[in-house]
């Protein structure tokens, strides 16, 4: 099959590619390469010493026999170059990872809300422009995020696969929506607007969408990113875009005390980076038809509350625990049940935790540990102007 | 109170702008004049002789003892500029009608779909981020459309205030939620992203927002603009512009058989110009508190099955009706039933069809119709691209 891969040089995006591709699909990644800007302008590094995207696909270029080739655009700000891509390359399939993914950063000031905000929400409506403009039968894959649900409104019940059975009115007739959208910062609000362009262009132009409400991705590498060291993946670590464990494991490497925000009653949903790349891929084989609504997943296999995760590695690597003032607007504490039966009926196969931990801090965190940059550590975003 | 009024040079806010002067606000219009550039762009003119922005103001500072004062701005693209804007005139209140606000136009091309939520998205947003960033406690009055409910999810229930309640789960709890999002076009689809924005800068700084779901609005005049004949409000009769009980005024005035889109089962919701300021000065006098969700009002005061519409003027004008086919993608027919006890309980005395009607066709569509260009009477925006 034919697929671009919007966002490709990203954490989540370069392993996708390199995944589709090694199961045998053509592959064009599309990318502004703004995440490795945003690096420089925050002062920061992937912990891994990622190659520049031409060495990337050349190095995969060489040991796989189905090519990936590369674009560089963004797709935000140019649509009509946009939809001559689609008219040339016709692709069956789009992954679409192009938005500013960092709820930190999308909360830092003033500029970020605004280029979050103007990025993420342009970028999707020009990809599902272009697919109508262009008449192609093209599935949308959407990256999307466990923050759109918000914690808590479904109470004891696990929170569903996208939409929720409630009873309406005095007739108390049944009906089916989407889950009220309860965002925690910048970043998951535009993920909320996504949910919204992606119902009404299924309605009125029957495009087929998919949208992955994802975890919060740890690890690194993949089966595909481990064949070479020049295609490693990137690994986070900031206060802006490390996500927490991977936050956790480098702190554990570095004989940094873990800091937990606030006191860690908070509850999230996890994935490892392998599986992200394995749902993707089995998304990709199972669309929804036209004229359906956007088909939703929820790409999680996990749920801890923060102060276990803690804990965990701290028994594992005997790291110290400390609790700093948590920077962000969010309830201390909340229970968290996901229903994620849609992908394990389709054959998932989750990487646990407990399997992958010492792996992560062995392979990636102590072995790279003098790459840190102790100064961005700590969290500076704020979510409330004071 | 001092007041800003985004898109002050519009049809609504043009008389916004001048009630709530007369009301004694201080008022400062920022605009764009884009409506005035998207008349040019489509060969198309207001039905009644607009003056220019610079005259409308200077006449109206003459007889008024309240000034108003004009900025240009595009507020979508020039945050900062805003920013400044909000910290020199300090407002208490805002009222946003910076939008691009056709459906027909969202719906007309690549080019105004993408201009439509990029212009839409980012102006309300950028007054979200000013408002927060320069901590002025300064309520929004935002105008939202009916058109965010779609038709016939409550059924026989009233279409409520924004907020529904529902039993959710195996233990039936009750939940009050926004009312589901189902726009019709990309125009109406940007105020429901307006929404999901505004719920968010409520929860995380705790701004104070109204939101009003208003019909469709018909008529021209208002107390303030018959003042002066330089101070009259525009009147769009085009197929993109032109709301459909004013373009069928105008028909009316021209021995031209009115045109229902369809078949006309097609209920809609309908409130007179006059009531529109009327609504806003009473949102203004009726702010949420710090903490509320957006508040959220209907603002309409009529529904009307559109065949209903087009006889009733059939038989005071003797015009004919034509029925041509439906450039919408929309239900061919609806029940129409809104909760509009907001607005009434506040004090709200509306202007119905019947008593204004003749008047429009007297005063306004009769005596300019030699200014009509017959040519933009036909819609050319298609919902579904072929």
């Amino acid at each position: 099959m034919k697929i671009i891969v919007f966002g490709g040089d990203g954490f989540c995006g370069w392993p996708t590619a390199l995944h589709l591709s090694n199961k045998g699909h053509k592959i064009l990644i599309v990318d502004n390469l703004s995440r490795r800007k945003i690096d420089i302008e925050l002062g920061t590094n992937s912990l891994t010493p990622i190659e520049d995207i031409e060495t990337r696909i050349k190095t995969w270029n060489k040991i796989s026999k189905n090519k990936i080739s590369f674009y560089k655009l963004d797709i935000a700000k140019n649509y009509f170059e946009l939809k001559e891509l689609f008219k040339s390359f016709k692709p069956e399939a789009v992954v679409h990872f192009a938005e500013q993914r960092s709820a930190p950063y999308s909360m830092k000031n003033s500029s970020t809300k605004s280029y979050t905000v103007d990025n993420n929400v342009n970028a999707t409506h020009n990809i599902l422009n272009a697919i109508v403009e262009t008449r192609l039968d093209c599935h949308i894959v959407h990256l999307g995020t466990m923050g759109v649900y918000g914690y808590g409104w479904t109470g004891k019940n696990p929170i569903p696969e996208g939409y929720v059975k409630v009873l309406v009115g005095t007739t108390r007739e049944e009906k089916e929506i989407l889950h009220p959208a309860n965002p925690g910062s910048v970043y998951h609000m535009t993920k909320t607007l996504d949910q919204l362009m992606f119902g009404f262009y299924c309605k009125n132009d029957s495009l087929r969408i998919t949208d992955l409400h994802q975890g919060i991705v740890w690890g690194t590498q993949t089966d595909e990113t481990k064949l070479d060291k020049k295609l490693i993946n990137r690994f986070d670590y900031d206060g802006d875009y490390g996500t927490v464990l991977n936050r956790f494991l480098m702190q554990a490497a570095i004989n940094h005390p873990l800091t937990i925000y606030g006191k860690g009653g908070q509850t999230r949903a996890f994935i490892n980076i392998s599986d992200t790349v394995k749902c993707i891929n089995i998304a990709i084989n199972n669309p929804p038809k036209k004229g359906d609504r956007p088909s939703i997943f929820n790409q999680a296999t996990e749920t801890r509350k923060l102060s276990d995760l803690a804990k965990l590695i701290s028994k594992k690597t005997s790291a110290k625990i400390s609790y700093v003032e948590n920077p962000r607007k969010e309830d201390p504490r909340n229970d968290l049940v996901v229903d994620n039966s849609k992908f394990l009926k389709l054959g998932l196969k989750p990487k646990t935790l407990n399997e992958g931990l010492m792996d992560e801090v062995q392979n990636i965190t102590l072995k790279y540990k003098d790459r840190v940059n102790l100064k961005t550590i700590y969290p500076t975003s704020k979510w409330v102007v004071k």
